[in-house]
C-alpha cells in the first residue's frame, strides 16, 4: 500500500485536529483578491462584486472511488480537486477556490497525508485557485475526501446543461475512454503483482491511459478557449461519467434529441489498441467509461466556423426535436437508443 | 439501530446516483434571489453583488462525530446543517445556501436517506438557506454527510477570530455544557438498553440536554440582535469544541490574553443536575464539552452598556495584554492556565 511506503511515520494522534489542518496547510498560497480571508476562522470570506460565483461539490470515498494500491495519495489528491475544478469550467465559470474535508482512519500516517496535500497544493497552483477552508476528521474505515469548489463567471458567460436546441452541433474537447482503459490496465497489473511481487511489467506502451486514469486534467484551457473564439455554448456539462450519461443529461434538461456518430468519437490510439488488447469494444468503453473529465457542449451552428479548425473539438453528432430520441448512429449507419450505463457509485461498489 | 424501524425498506441500489439525490432534494425550495441556479447542474451559481461571502465545511463521520444507536436520522440531518451554519453566523453573517455530500453503505434503505433529508429540509426552512448542491455516493463503511454552507454578509460587518483588544470584555451566548451532558445521558442509556431492551427510563428530567444534544439550534438570532443593538464584536467563533479551546483561539489569534471568571460560566440548572449525578465538575463540563454551538464574542467596553440588560449575554471575563497569559479565574479567586482539552477527534474515537 503506497501510505506505508514512507520511512518516517508520524502518528496522526500526535496532533489535535485544528494543529493537523494548519499543519497541512501553512504553506499554501492566497492568489485571488476575491479571497479576503483563506483558512484560520470560522469560514472563508469570498468577494466577488458583481459576478456570479459557482458552486460544486464532489465526495471521493477510498474502495469505491479510488484503490490506493495503485493510485498514489499525490495522485489522489491532485485529482480530487481537478474532478471538482471540472465542474466549474463546465459552468463556462474560472475556478477560485476549493475547501477540502478529509476524513481519514489511524492505519494513515502524517506522512501519508501529507502526500496528499502536495497533490491538492500541485493542483492549487497549476490551476490558480486559493484553499480557503477545510477539516480534518477520523474516519472508522479508510480515506474519504470531500472538496467543494468555487468559481466566478460573468451573468451572460453562465452556460447551463439545459440550453441546447434542436440543430445544434454536438462537441466534445479531446478523446474519450482513455481514464477507463488506464483503470483496466491497474486492475490488471494489480492482479499480476498479487500473485508475483517481482513481475516487471513494460508499462510505457499505457502511459498515456494511466495518466488519464491517475492524474486527469480539467479542460480550464478550454474555458478561455471559448473567449478567444467568441463562442458561447448553448450547453455544457463535463464527462465524468461516460459520454452516454452526459449527453442524456443535456437532452433531457434541454428537451431535445439528439444523433450521435460513432464514427465520429475521438478516441486515442493508445485506447484503441488497449481496446483490442483486452477484447472490449473501444465505443462502448467511450460511452460508458467516464472520468475523462473532458467537457461536452453544444453550439448553434452559426459558430461552427469559430471551431471547426481546432485540434481540441471533435463535432460528434447533433441535436434533434425531442420526439425524435437519443441515438447512435453507428459505423453501419443503424441507429440505436442511447442509454446511460455509466459507472455507477451505488450499484457498482468496485 | 434507527434505520431499521421503517417498515418499508427500498435498497439504495435501486437508484442511481443522478435519480437519488434529485429524488431526495426535488422537493426542497429556493426563496433567495442570491441563488440563480441550485441542484441539477454541474455546480450551483450565486450572485452575491456587492456582498462579501463566508463558506465553511464540515465532515460527520459515524462513528466518530455521532453514533445512530441513539441520533435519530432526522435530528443527523438536522445537526449537520446546524454545526455548519453555525460556522457561518460566527462570521456575522446570514447564512444563504448549503451543499450536503452523503455517503452510505449498503446497509441504509431509501427510508433511512429519506429521514436523513428530511432533516436536512427542516433546518433549511427553519434557517431559511436554499440547498444547491450536493452528491450522494456509497460508502464501504456506515454514514459520512460532508455540509458546506455558504452566506453573505456586508463587507464593514464581517467579525474575525482575530480583532479582540486588551479590555475587550469577553461574552457568550446561551449557557454551556448541555450538549455534552446530554451525550453521557444517551451514552447511559444505550448501556442501559444493551442489558435490559425493556427498560423504560423517565427521560422528562433530561429533555433540555438531550435537546441540546439531539437537536442543536445556531444562534441566527444573535446576528441580527448586533444588528438591532447596534454592536459590532471584535472577534467572535462559535463554541464547537468547549469553551476552553474557543477562548484559547480568540486569545491567540488576536494576541491577546485573558482572564474568564468561573463564577460567571452560564449554566442551565439541568446541566448542574446532572453533572451532579454523574460526578463531574460543571466548570470542567462547560469548559471542554463542546457542541453547544453558543456564540463566544468580544465587545469593547463602550458597547458593555448595549448588552448588558440582554439575557441572552452572559460577561464572563476580559482580554488582557498577551503576556499576561490566558486563565481561569476560580471561585476561590486563584488563577489557573487556561488548556484546550476539548473533543478532539483525532484522539477520542468515541
Amino acid at each position: 500500500m503506497i501510505e506505508d511506503k514512507n520511512q518516517q511515520r508520524t502518528s496522526l494522534s500526535d496532533f489535535g485536529e485544528f494543529k493537523l489542518i494548519d499543519h497541512l496547510t501553512s504553506h499554501f498560497d492566497i492568489s485571488h483578491t476575491s479571497t479576503v480571508k483563506g483558512i484560520g476562522d470560522d469560514a472563508a470570506v469570498l468577494d466577488f462584486k458583481d459576478k456570479q460565483i459557482v458552486v460544486t461539490t464532489d465526495f471521493l470515498v477510498e474502495g469505491v472511488h479510488f484503490d490506493l494500491s495503485y493510485m498514489p495519495l499525490k495522485h489522489l489528491g491532485y485529482k480530487a480537486v481537478i474532478v471538482n475544478l471540472s465542474d466549474v469550467f463546465a459552468m463556462n465559470a474560472n475556478a477560485t477556490q476549493i475547501t477540502v474535508s478529509v476524513a481519514v482512519s489511524n492505519r494513515f500516517s502524517l506522512e501519508a497525508l501529507e502526500e496528499l496535500y502536495a497533490g491538492i497544493e500541485t493542483a492549487a497552483k497549476i490551476y490558480n485557485i486559493d484553499v480557503v477552508g477545510g477539516d480534518t476528521t477520523s474516519s472508522t474505515s479508510g480515506l474519504l475526501i470531500s472538496v467543494t469548489a468555487i468559481g466566478e463567471v460573468e451573468k451572460e458567460d453562465v452556460v447551463y446543461r439545459n440550453g441546447a436546441k434542436p440543430n445544434d452541433l454536438l462537441v466534445v474537447t479531446g478523446d474519450l475512454g482513455g481514464a477507463y482503459m488506464g483503470l483496466q490496465v491497474l486492475e490488471r497489473e494489480k492482479q499480476v503483482f498479487l500473485v508475483n511481487p517481482n513481475s516487471q511489467p513494460d508499462m510505457e506502451p499505457y502511459a498515456y491511459i494511466m495518466e488519464r486514469q491517475l492524474k486527469p486534467e480539467a479542460r480550464k484551457d478550454i474555458v478561455k478557449l471559448f473567449k478567444d473564439l467568441d463562442v458561447k455554448p448553448t450547453s455544457m456539462i463535463d464527462v465524468s461519467d461516460g459520454l452516454s450519461s452526459e449527453i442524456i443529461h443535456l437532452c433531457k434538461q434541454s428537451n431535445v434529441g439528439c444523433d450521435l456518430y460513432e464514427n465520429k468519437i475521438p478516441l486515442d490510439p493508445t485506447v484503441i489498441t488497449a481496446c483490442e488488447e483486452f477484447n472490449i469494444d473501444s465505443t462502448t468503453v467511450a460511452l460508458n467509461g467516464g472520468e475523462d473529465y473532458e467537457l461536452l457542449f453544444t453550439i448553434s451552428q452559426e459558430d461552427y466556423n469559430k471551431i471547426k479548425a481546432n485540434p481540441n473539438f471533435s463535432v460528434i453528432g447533433y441535436m434533434t426535436e425531442p420526439h425524435v430520441g437519443m441515438h447512435l448512429v453507428t459505423r453501419a449507419e443503424t441507429k440505436i437508443p442511447l442509454k446511460a450505463q455509466g459507472w455507477n457509485a451505488l450499484n457498482n461498489q468496485e
